[in-house]
Formats: structure tokens, C-alpha cells, sequence
């Protein structure tokens, strides 16, 4: 079963699904219990009141499915959407290619933005756009927020400000799936109508709850929207919801007490603390990465992303050789560049649990792959550019003070 | 966390979900993985090679979708049929209730075989619309063979005799949720063409994975049905089949390890042998409701279920009562009576990984229940029923002659 | 490493180990730690305070040692004692008599006071030393509080009245090791000068730490008593807990934390609650035997046990054959005779963290072996007796009302 | 309960307890078992054989004793002689120091040979000891084979050639508790004939089974050795071992599993492989500490230690506050100096279930804390002459190739 073991840990730098914290990993390993008792009902209520904090909503209503991101890409489109909607989309990597697809798929009529991969989604065609759509015909603006595939995140509050500019009312959804809960994400003050995570990204557990939340005007959409939905529909959520059992069908206990757990660190080390640690992490892989004469995907600073970084190789190499050979020499899983940038890139996640020495461990054994993939970088030297920022910033443990 | 803490085990008595075994809990006492290293496209490989087994199939293609058994309806209905479709569908319960409505809302024209709850479906019915229909108008038979509200287990092999006398093509979908590892099942012989079920109930795993199987005439329809479908799209498994990574979103990797664990237990007991297992428990458990003077929900002999007993109580005891005591004083964990039978019964659920010991505790504790709430049982009476039979049936446990 | 796999849970019904709660496994499914680290000492310092609670003390001392409950006597004799001390020792059963090989292998005098095995501990004869020694050359007088063997429960109080109406000053030295956490022990009101038990037992977690209590007089006794000792050597820890580091050597940080998960669910229950509940087992059980036909190999009601019921079987059976059996046929663990009463005697452990239908499981059981090795036991019975009894007594679960 | 949780993982990098291996992990994660029954007899007859593997001995009997490294001590002290007896013993940091103190109170006369701490034992002193003692009063020869505080690794070879030189009868007694399963131990070929070490150091287990292993002349002297011991008596596992049933006192069966969980994985890797990796670690983190222009606390390299290092600090630093502030701020856990060497150097533990980028992480966080507490070290320097060699040195994972 355990049929690649190698010994020591994996260091696991794929940008989800990423580390479980022990405490999460404790708290689910338990046996089944009937999820129609008392005590699950009062748990998830508990739940849907703490779930909005990550999003930072307070008329946001979540939805904790039991589903993957794919699933909750659906579920945030098909509760607002009705086939034939025209939505615009933006094309910059591939995941916001996925969801493209799957908008497609669902019969919406997608205006597709495409930018070139490494750069973030082209508001000035947004702006234009929505200055045009006097006539209101554009339903909703969909948007990554943190392309995986890149490492470029967008910029959201200036998508609001379009949109209020215009006094546009177009839904505002939101893929946060590599985001919400390591990047600044603000679901009430940027207006955002449908925000969506899913479990295995930065709260950092299995995979298994794809989580939406909806504002107001996006459940009243949902009144109308005529996509077809079984499944994903809110409206059984909603039922329940007010019958005090909450579930349409059988949850996950184990998700669910993991979902506990895992706020219950966010909360202790404190969301903007989480936030902060990100930032470091991000601007300490990024520094590396200039050490080693690397180039990041990300072709502007605004974009860079604190999640994941995508580094760009020289021309004779392949990437995905790093990213193998990492793995069988290592233990060390990096991401593969995905679709046309496959071979291009190599991509370092840096989300979730995750401190400082666990990065540096991961980019000096980069730096030893490059080595034996024949690029030539000196050893050390991302390393010690990462550490010089981060000995300047990581603050004291505040639970050990 | 655990606000409801009791001393000793609580006793899991629900059908489903159920009890996990602790070789299980185990395998998926883990971390995340990259689920598109090496390790996790090899083990996937093996385990559609060996979930076919338990829908005792050769020729079917499984697809292991992170879901629920409400999504695996789904799956098996949109990649199979096209809006407007006419089916044919059993309403004997609230699970096939639920079904029918889903089969609603997803746009089919359903034809709905209604039966007193507690009765099997009305083959009688199937035989005489699948016999008017020359025109083949129908296009799907849906059938639920274990009705988990009422403890109703359908006759598969007489549906397969109707389509097959009447030389009919409709597709023969089964829900098998609370049946497949549990009761016999036999897909190729039976010619199911989609057969499913969820990982909590008789695999005996938590919640998260709807296992969905489809036979060659089932993919074959998959190609032309037309209803709209991403998440459930049969079609991106496959291609992510071909190009041996498997999985086109992310999986549970806990859930993998989980299921690899749950059916090297069901091999090692041999499937068979689990089968007569829960035979065993079905037969005590129905003795002592009989012990007790207590009639099943089941109306007769031929429906009954092994895996779920739906047990009557008298009219002036609300079963609601017998529940919520059972786990306020006894820890015990009993299946409500659902929609219209709230009240009128309880259930015991006895599958899954479960022996005879555990269930005659449960059986003890149903009769100190049933003294609390006024039912004049004698104490001692199920039980004695019960282990007459299972005394003289038992075998000695493989691994320790 | 599972190679006696069975479906379903062990019944586990041994006198100890005994069953693990689920919030105990996750608190131990933990990485090791530097003990060395602010955070273990501050764990144990507030343990030290609260493992006292189980011994009903407040003056005494106590030290977790990584031991079993052989290495906890050892411990609780080499500080106290001299070689060639005199103490008197009570033989009752297989438990009693290893503690006095003990005690004569490290060089004491023991006045072995012995008793027919089901006998409780002659205190007339412990009452007529006592008085003629008035020159106080008794040093100790030890007891094992419950033995396991026979269940057998001794009555400590009349040991203390004894003691103190001759002004005694011998030290009382008490093996709790079945007791301690289930039945009534008050250190300080029977003023015992060392008791001890063991983790596995009515702790409810793995074997690892033996729990020695010492009062100030025992403390005293350390500095004078001449027995060669290291690792069980007192003054070791008193050392490092002057330092505020407490280990003197390294202890398991699972096991510490099991031990506070422990403490917490026994705290949770009620310590007195704890102690009526294995009340009720143990009554449940005897009325089952009773109804059984069968006789507790205890003699007398005045020694009955309240965590081990050992059962007398007819002359023509072999009662290892009813443990055996039972573990082969029922996976059910029953405790085996010992010594002289090997095959006279089965036992049933109800100790721990164990509930009522548990408990109903186990004698559903007993009643099948029974029948399997030809007693001609009526089924149903013993379970009608003791749910009789239990159904008028079981209280509501507090956190659950 | 986790009162000073840090996001990420702990860097644990004491030399013990040390990581444990998530296999090993989920193989603890179980309820408690009846050790009589026949399940773990036959685990425990296997392991015993495996066992004696790790000793590299085909000759010795292994006794696996519910204790620590401190109670393996005794155990192997008080089965092979007898108070008053004569030894020779080395002393050359705190845990030989805390053996010989050990030796003392136990009654034995103790030759103690003492070097400056970060020497080795000085073989030329018991060459000459060894030779003048024609009349074979020295009873035995007790060497610690790594010395954890200073990092120092003795030559048992040359031990074994001086007794073999003079004909000399002593008994050969090693404490092998940092060095087994982790550096070249050779029971049989170096005549060893008492060898222990404990499951918390190189077999990443949790504390609690000191492991000693007896050669033939070992259990002939235990014959006639007259230490009192009891709980520490190999004479009670030899009348079990012969029984068949193997445990005169309940062990803990979670560690058993444990045991055999680590075991499965030191063959897979291969037991020479794990000593290569062990040198691999050793030689990395030296390497760093020379670029860092910090001194290694042990003086030769002939004595160098693969599985913990010991760097000293410049006089104006104090080695505590280095272990303090990698705690508090990198969730780092060094270990302190102790004793004599307190303040004045700290530790790297690099044994057990440990990987390079693991151990990379580690460097980089030792880089960062010396520069806070005013080393002027170069960051990424130790980092880099540790990847230089690693990059030169590391086996692609066979299991992966």
C-alpha cells in the first residue's frame, strides 16, 4: 500500500492538496457516527457561523458540499446562472481555462478575456465591457482570484470598483480555491456574490468539502436561475438549513471535525497573522527564485502570487524532469507546469500549514535538483536570499512568548 | 468538540453510516499527498480493478467520484439519459422517493410505480408497461434494490427476466447504496447497466466517494445522452483514464488509502462470506423483532432485508421517543422513521463491518429502550431469539481455526 | 501484522488491557517531542496535580513512571523498605502471590497470610499480628485492593481501623492496579502510604506508565529505606521536579498525552459517576452469572468485584476452552483462569471505559460459548437478568439531556 | 492541550525522542488486545527473531523491556553481576556519566576512565588496566558507543581486540542507545555481549521499550549474578519465552505493533542503507558547522558522530538562548548542552527516520538563529557545504527509481 516509501518526510510543495496539521489529523481519525444525532446538527451550525470568518462575510450564506472545487465551480455557477447567460470570464492559465470549460459546458455564453499565461486578467477589457453593457446583458463576471497554474493573483477590488463605476449589476463569482484562507480575501467589502474554497487548499485538509458562500443578491438569483441542478442546488441546503439537521445527504463526520480543527488553528493564529505568514512565504520563494538567475512566470510584481510560485527553466531544460526527479531523489513534490506551459515551468506551492524551515528545506533541495538537471545555480544562494528576508521578518511563536 | 461525550463505544446502529474498522481509521491516518505523482495513478489503477469485484462485474467501468450516493444518482442518470426521457421508477420508500424526485427535476419523464411503504417494487407493473411499450419509449428502469426506510431489498434477477422476456433495451439502473458488499449483487449476470454506491455504508469507509458502474451499453449511452453534466461528466474520467493519471480533479487521497484497506478486508473475509454475514444478522435481527411482538415494516418474507430492519412499533408509542432515548441513555444509535412513517417505526441498521456480538448489545439495549418508553417487552426475549439462531450458524473466524 | 483479522469489533472483556476511548487514540496519534521543551514540563506539572484526583489525595506525591504495574510495586517497596524488613502480604490469587515472589526476591520477610483463592484478605489474622507486635518490627503491611485473579475486593478501610487501633506505625502499601479510577480508593481518608496502578487499567489507555502514589510518611520512609534502587529510585524525580523539569529520564510524550485526554474524559464523567457505573457493570454481571446457574468464584458478597468477575464452571468443562473459543468463534476476549484455578475459572474485565450494552454484548456471548462447550445454558438468560437490572438503573447521560 | 501550537510541522532535531514515520504512526493508532491471546505471542516470537537483526547477531537472546534506555542500563547491569564486582567504565559526557553513576549505586566498583568531554573513551587507559589485571578482577568493560551530549562515537572494535589481545574474560557491555539502527553495530563480530538501546532513538518509535540483547555469555553469567532485580529479571522472560506465551507482564501492544511497523520499514530500506544515510546526514551537518566557523564539540574526527553533533559557541554566546530562540521562533528543537557543556554548546540530532531536506531545514533555521542571538554567520553558508556534498552523495529512493 505504502509501495514508494522513502524515509523521513515528504515534502509536499504541490499547491494542494497540501499539509495536514497533526491537530486536524487527530481530530478526524474517528468512527462514523449517525449524522441525524443531535450533536452533528449543533456542530454544523456552529460550522456555517465560523466558515464565514475565512470568507470575511457577515450576509453570506456558506454551503459546505461534499464535493471537490470542480463541484463547487458548479454549484456557484448553475444556483445563479440560467442557460444562455452571457458572463465574462478571463483566460490566464489553466485552471481559469477549466472553469471556462466547464461555463461553456453549462450552456452559459462566455466572453472569453484571455491574457497571456503569467499575466492577470485584463480588467481594461472588464472596464470596457461593462461600459459598453448598458443594456445589462453581461449576467455575471467570473474570475479566479489566485491562478495555480501561474502563480498570478487578481486583482479583485478593482473588479468591484468597475462594476460600481458603472453601477453595472452583474454577479461577482469568485473562484478562491488557492486564496481564501491564505490571501487577503474580503467577500463583503469587494461586493463578491459568490465566493468558493475547497477543503484541501489553505485550511489544509484531505479533499472533500467544496465550500460556497453566497451573498444575498446571489441566493436571490438563485430564485430564478434555471440551470439545472440536483446535486448542487442550494435550495435543498436551504431547506434544511431550516429545519435545524442541515444535511440533504450524509456529510463527512471525519471533514466535519476536521473543519473544526483546522478553523480553530486559523482562528488561534489569527487570520491576518495566517495572511501575513503567507506573504512571507511567498516573498521568501520569490527572492530564491531571483538568487538562482530564475525567471517567475508572473510577469508583474501586482500579480505575484503568495500561495504558489511558477518558475520559468531555461529552454533546454524540462521541467517536468525536475519535478520527477525531485520526487525520486528527494521526497520533494513539486508542481508540474500545466498544459501549454508544461515543460516550461516548475511550480512551488507555499500554502497551508506551512512554516519557514519547511520552505527552506524545500528550496535547497530545488536548488540541488536544478544541480542535477544541469542548471547551474549555486548552491545556497536561495536559500540564503529567502533566509536574509526572513530573519529580518518572522515573528516570535506567540503561544511560546 | 466532542459535547457530547458518553463512556464506552457508542453503538452505531444506523444504516449508514456505519462502523469503520480500525484497520481503516488506520490506512487513512495520513497526510496529503501529490495525487499526481507516481503513487496514487498506480494504486488508482488497481483499485477500479478491484472495485469491480464488488459489483461482481468483468465488463463494467467504474468511476469513484468524490461525492455522495445523491451524486451518484446524478452521475448515473445525466451520462445516461437525455431531458425528457421516459423512465420507469419505484416509489416504496423515502430513499426511492428521493431518487424519483431527483429523476424529476433532472427533466425526465418518470413513470412512478407507487407501492404501500413496507412492500417491494410492483414488478407486475414493470412487466405490464414494459410489455405495452413496442415503441421502446422507455428508455431507463430505475430501481433502488435495498429501500433503506423501510428495510425493502427489490428482486433484481425478476426486472432483468421482464426486460430480457420482452426483449426491451431500456437501461436497468440500480441504486445499490445500501446494498452492494452487503447483499448479493451481481451486475453482469443481472445485466445492470449502472450500478452505484456510497463509501458509508456497507464498505464500511466514511462518507466521500460515490462508486458509480456502468456497463459497455451504459458508456455506449453516455455518448449520445444529453443532459447537461461537468462534475458528473463520465466522459473527462475517461479521458483521464486513458492518459493512465486517472483523476480529472483532486481526490481524496485518505479515501483511497481508506478504500484500498476496506477491500482487502472484504477479500480476506471473502465476498461471499461477508454476504452470509449479514444474512446472519438480517435473520436475528428479525427474530427478536419477533421475539419482542413486533411486527417489520417489511409486509413480506420475500423483501426482507439483511441489511436494514424497519421495525413497527405500536400506536401509542411515538419510535421518534425510542430514538432520541437510545442515544440519550444507552448510547445506542437507531435509524429514524422517515416521511411518512416518522414516528410509526425505528430502524436498526446492521451493515457494514459489524459481528454478531455488537449487534446482540444493540439488540439488548433495543429492548431496555423499548421498557422505557412502555412497551411491555420481555427483557431478554430478542436476544434469546436471536442468539438461538445465530449460535447454531456462526463460523469459526477463518483467520484464528 | 492484523493476521487474526475478524469482521466487527473485539469484544474486549480481559481484566486489562482494556478498551481505549476514541478522544484517548487521537490524543496519543500524535510525533514524538523534546521533552526537554517548555511544553512538556508545563504538561506534566498540571498532570502530577491531577492524576492525585484519582487517588483522592492531596498530600500525596506521585510519579508517573514509564513502567508496568510489576515495575510499579517495585518502585513502591524498594523506596520504602530495607532488606530484611518484615511485611505482612495477603495471598488470595495469582496477582497477590507474583507481588509476594516479589517481595521475597528483593530480600524482605513477608508473613504471607494466605487465604483459599475466591476468599477475600483474612484481616483476623492481620488483626492478631498487628496486636503482638508491639515491638513494631512489621514494617509494611501490603494488599492488592482487588485482585484480578479471582475478583476479589479487599476492604482497606478495616485495614486503616486495624492499624490505628494498635498504633501501628507500619506503612500501608496498596496494589490498586484493578481498582484505582473504578472502584471507591480514598488515600488519604484510609490513610494508605503508597498505592499504585497502571495505565492500561481502569485509565483505559496503552501499558506504559505505572502510577505510584506516596504519602508524606512513605516520602519519609525513602530517605532511610536501604533497598538498591535506580530507575525506580524516587528521589530521581523529586530532584527534577525541584528543577521544574520533572524527567529523569525520557518519558512517552503519546502517553502523557493520552494520560491528560484520560484524565479529562474521567474529570468529564465524574469521578464518582466513574465508580457507579462500574457499580452497575459489576452488578449486571453477577445477576447474569446468578442467572446462568453458574458461581462467582468470589465467596462472599462482601468481596464481590466491581471490575472482574471470575465464573466458576462445572467440573466437566475446561474453562480455557470457553476463553478460546470465544476468541475464535465470537471475537470476544475473556480472561483466562490462572494458576491453581486454571480451567476452573473464566473471567469477565468489566473495567474501564466500557458501557452497558457493551457489557450485554459480552454476556450475550458468554451464553453462546457456554452452550458451544455443552453447559446447557438457557440464551437470553443472563442478559434478561442483568438488563433487568440495569434498565431500572442506568442514568441519562449528562451531556446528553 | 496544545498550548503552544505553531503553524507547520516542529523541526525536531534533538537526538531523541525523534520523528516517527507516519506508517509506524497509523501501525499505534489501535485499541488495546488481549496479550494472551494467540495473536500476539506469534507477532512476538517473530519480532524477537527480527529484533536481533538491528544487534547484527544471530547468537544473542533480545528481551524487549516496558522501560527506557535508563532501565535497559539496569537490566543489563544487574542480570550479569553481582554487587562489589569490579568494572571498567568511561567517562566522556553526561550519559556515561549517568550510567557510571548508575554502576555506583548499584554496589559495583567502578574504574572510572575519564576524558575531556568531546574525546573519546580513552582505550589506551583500559589497554593497560586490562593487562595488568591477571587475576580477571574486572568483572566487565561498560562503554557507551555514541555519547549523546558531545556528540561522540567510540571504537567497540578496538574494545573487543584488547580483551581479545589479553584473553581477558570481562563481559563486554554497550549502550547503544544513539548508535543502533543508525551506526555500524556488529554484536556477534565485535563479541558484545550485553548491547541495548531504547525505541525512541534511531528505531523513531515512542518511548517505552528498552531493548536488550544478551550473548550467550551474558545469560551464563546471569546465571549466578546476584544484583537484586526483579522487574528488570531476564529469568522471568525466559520461563515465559519457553512457555511460548513471551510476556511475564502486560507490554504495550500499540508499541509492539510499532515495533513491527518500524522494523518492516528499516529492512525495506535496507539496514545498510540506513547506516549510509546516517553518514550522509553526519558528514552534511558537519560540514555546515565548518562553514558556519563553528567548532564541533568533539575533538577527532575518528570520533565524529553520524547521529548527533555537537557545535560549541563562541564564549559570548549562550548555547541555551540558541535552543530557547529556535523554539520560540522557528518551531525548531535543538538540543541544549548539559552539564558541564551547558550554555556552551548545543545539539543536532540527526538519527532515525530523518531525510537530507529535512535536515537542510534545519541547517537554515541554525543559520537564522545565530544571527539573532549575534553570530555573525553567513546565511546559507552551512547550507550550502551541506547541499554540495548531499548533491554529490544521495541514492536516487530505490523504491522509486
Amino acid at each position: 500500500m505504502d509501495n514508494v516509501y522513502a524515509p523521513g518526510r515528504n515534502h509536499l510543495f504541490v499547491p494542494g492538496p497540501v499539509n495536514i496539521p497533526e491537530p486536524v489529523l487527530r481530530a478526524m481519525n474517528r468512527n462514523n457516527e449517525d449524522y441525524r444525532s443531535p450533536a452533528i446538527p449543533a456542530m454544523t451550525k456552529v460550522l456555517l457561523e465560523d466558515v464565514k470568518k475565512i470568507f470575511k462575510t457577515t450576509t453570506g450564506t456558506p454551503f459546505m458540499i461534499p464535493t471537490t472545487g470542480t463541484g463547487a465551480w458548479e454549484s456557484a455557477l448553475t444556483n445563479t446562472l440560467s442557460p444562455g447567460d452571457r458572463i465574462v470570464s478571463f483566460l490566464i492559465g489553466q485552471f481559469s481555462l477549466l472553469w471556462i470549460d466547464q461555463q461553456q459546458r453549462l450552456n452559459f455564453k462566455v466572453d472569453v478575456v484571455e491574457s497571456e499565461w503569467g499575466q492577470g486578467a485584463n480588467l481594461d477589457i472588464l472596464a470596457s465591457k461593462i461600459a459598453e453593457d448598458t443594456a445589462h446583458t453581461i449576467k455575471a463576471v467570473c474570475i479566479v482570484h489566485n491562478e495555480t497554474a501561474t502563480g498570478v493573483t487578481n486583482n479583485l477590488a478593482t473588479v468591484r470598483k468597475i462594476l460600481d463605476h458603472y453601477r453595472h449589476p452583474a454577479l461577482f463569482l469568485v473562484d478562491g480555491v488557492s486564496s481564501i484562507c491564505a490571501l487577503d480575501f474580503r467577500m463583503d467589502e469587494w461586493g463578491v456574490d459568490v465566493a468558493l474554497t475547497g477543503s484541501q487548499k489553505a485550511l489544509s485538509l484531505p479533499t472533500g468539502i467544496g465550500i460556497v458562500c453566497a451573498s444575498p443578491k446571489a441566493l436571490e438569483a438563485s430564485k430564478t436561475a434555471k440551470s439545472v441542478r440536483v446535486f448542487f442546488d442550494w435550495n435543498d441546503y436551504l431547506k434544511f438549513y431550516k429545519m435545524g439537521t442541515y444535511w440533504p445527504y450524509t456529510p463527512s463526520i471525519q471533514l466535519l471535525y476536521g473543519l473544526r480543527a483546522a478553523l480553530d488553528l486559523l482562528f488561534e493564529e489569527g487570520l491576518d497573522n495566517v495572511i501575513a505568514r503567507h506573504s512571507r512565504l511567498g516573498k521568501a520563494t520569490r527572492l530564491a527564485v531571483e538568487a538562482w538567475g530564475l525567471k517567475n512566470c508572473t510577469q508583474k510584481e501586482e500579480w505575484v502570487s503568495d500561495t504558489v510560485t511558477a518558475v520559468l527553466v531555461p529552454p533546454y531544460i524540462d521541467s517536468t524532469e525536475i519535478v520527477r526527479r525531485a520526487w525520486k531523489r528527494y521526497n520533494l513534490s513539486l508542481g508540474l507546469g500545466l498544459n501549454k506551459i508544461a515543460g516550461k515551468v516548475f511550480r512551488i506551492g507555499h500554502l497551508g500549514n506551512l512554516n519557514e524551515l519547511q520552505l527552506l528545506g524545500c528550496l535547497a533541495g530545488v536548488e540541488m535538483v536544478l544541480r542535477d538537471v544541469g542548471y547551474p545555480v549555486k548552491l545556497g544562494s536561495g536559500v540564503a536570499a529567502a533566509s536574509a528576508y526572513l530573519q529580518n521578518n518572522i515573528p516570535l511563536i506567540p503561544s511560546r512568548v
